[in-house]
């Protein structure tokens, strides 16, 4: 179902975030130019990286907290990533990573690793805001340049679609509620793992886009919690807007798979300029 | 307004955070056995001394932005607490930093500091949670012992008031919704700041006791985001959880001074034991 606009080449997630060992144990990566937004990499599928890389050094199999600060936005093209063991535990692990392009380090990431469990299911939700009620067919796919003119390429790879009520913004009309609400599938319909998850807490655009038009909106901070396995399948995204103050806004994601069960948590600090 | 039980010495938040700077620039600090759940010491806390580092040894005066992963939990006693720059910026810096207490490191957090603006005003906040309306007075102080008996010395220090439909778990009928509000005032009613403010967003108990009681609830990463300065007095608590899965709870938190004005909001994941 998510096939990447005629005659755009699929670049699979799996290949983009892909890392290879070198001999001093740190990692060769290549950020895809096709994963960007105005020519600037995405912020979570910067951190799915460093989570690759975390979990290949560690001891855990999957990513359950990740915090990452964004010092330098790199360019597409050859990065160096690598992680170190803070503490190695029985059920969980703590890592360090950093992603570097030339001499300038772009990303540090803080990572909790786990084991996640396979069996367990939710004990309570009661504070979880509804997921989506709008199927994946009834949500119009976001095409790939946002009000303004900023050219999103990575909108031709991944497909975001939104619900009606949520896509205002697209025909000159937000809500004013800074709420975004829809569906992501990977290209070529890879299913979800914990470490595409951590890119799909950041692959909404701006929920400010749902209140007012505004430039490009650099993240400062992402912290991502990934709370279970997805089934396969496209995801539903709730991206919503809390607060915008002094020049920064607080967004909140949550994932959940297409069972309905929540998988995936982010919270982002990142910059504005509106008013 | 804040005043410790009766015969209770008063530990201040400033004396209590307090660094002092070692010749090797690292700073040495003394974890109040006052400043504890059941003996351990508040993650927020441990977080507002790493604040407190980065400050010393960065060129912002505010973080804006702290990322904490807890990978052991010290006893009370000294402290070896260090912060190093990732990068220095004209506008916001990036550090990392650490405590330790003799060979094992604590906690980790990554830090993005700037300078608050006193003259910035909130530009949208139409994402935000209503604050509480009932006033300090109509509020009940929190007693320093929680269902199952664990004694929280700190409650004999920090002031936490919950609004009376917060409170029914302290009398064994948890209102199920997850969620507590209420106030908070530091022992000798000291004026919060940016550095307290990361500690006040992990200053209520877990949500999870206004659904049903558990035992400890261990921080394992705590976010914070510093949003403006607030005004001397109380400030406005809201925590509140959202889902129990696999063992972990996460919790959202939103702190406002007493203009109503949100000054500080926090991202929780935590473990829990339950059902």
């Amino acid at each position: 179902m998510s096939q990447p606009a005629t005659g755009t080449e699929v670049h699979l997630f799996s290949d983009v975030s892909r890392l290879v060992e070198r001999r001093d144990g740190r990692f060769d990566g290549d950020l895809s130019a096709q994963w960007t937004i105005g020519g600037k990499p995405n912020g979570g599928y910067l951190l799915a990286m460093l989570g690759r890389a975390a979990v290949l050094v560690g001891a855990h199999r999957d990513v359950i907290a990740a915090s990452a600060h964004y010092l330098r936005a790199p360019e597409p093209g050859p990065v160096v990533v690598e992680a170190e063991v803070l503490r190695a535990g029985r059920t969980a692990s703590q890592l360090s990573a950093r992603m570097s392009q030339g001499d300038s380090v772009c990303v540090e990431a803080l990572l909790t690793t786990a084991d996640l469990d396979e069996t367990s299911v939710p004990y309570w939700r009661g504070g979880l805001p509804d997921e989506g009620t709008v199927p994946y067919d009834g949500c119009d796919r976001l095409v790939p340049e946002l009000p303004g003119g900023t050219r999103v390429a990575i909108m031709e790879q991944v497909e975001v679609r939104l619900e009606p009520g949520s896509s205002g913004f697209t025909r000159g009309s937000p809500s004013g509620r800074g709420e975004l609400r829809g569906w992501l599938a990977l290209p070529g319909d890879e299913p979800f793992d914990p470490m595409s998850l951590l890119y799909a807490v950041d692959s909404f655009p701006p929920a400010t886009l749902d209140v007012e038009s505004a430039g490009w909106v650099p993240t400062l901070e992402l912290t991502v919690y990934v709370r279970a396995l997805p089934v396969p399948g496209p995801v539903m995204v709730l991206q919503r807007a809390e607060l915008v103050d002094g020049g920064r806004v607080d967004e909140l994601c949550f994932v959940w798979d297409g069972t309905g069960r929540l998988v995936a948590q982010g919270t982002q600090l990142a910059g504005i300029r509106l008013g």
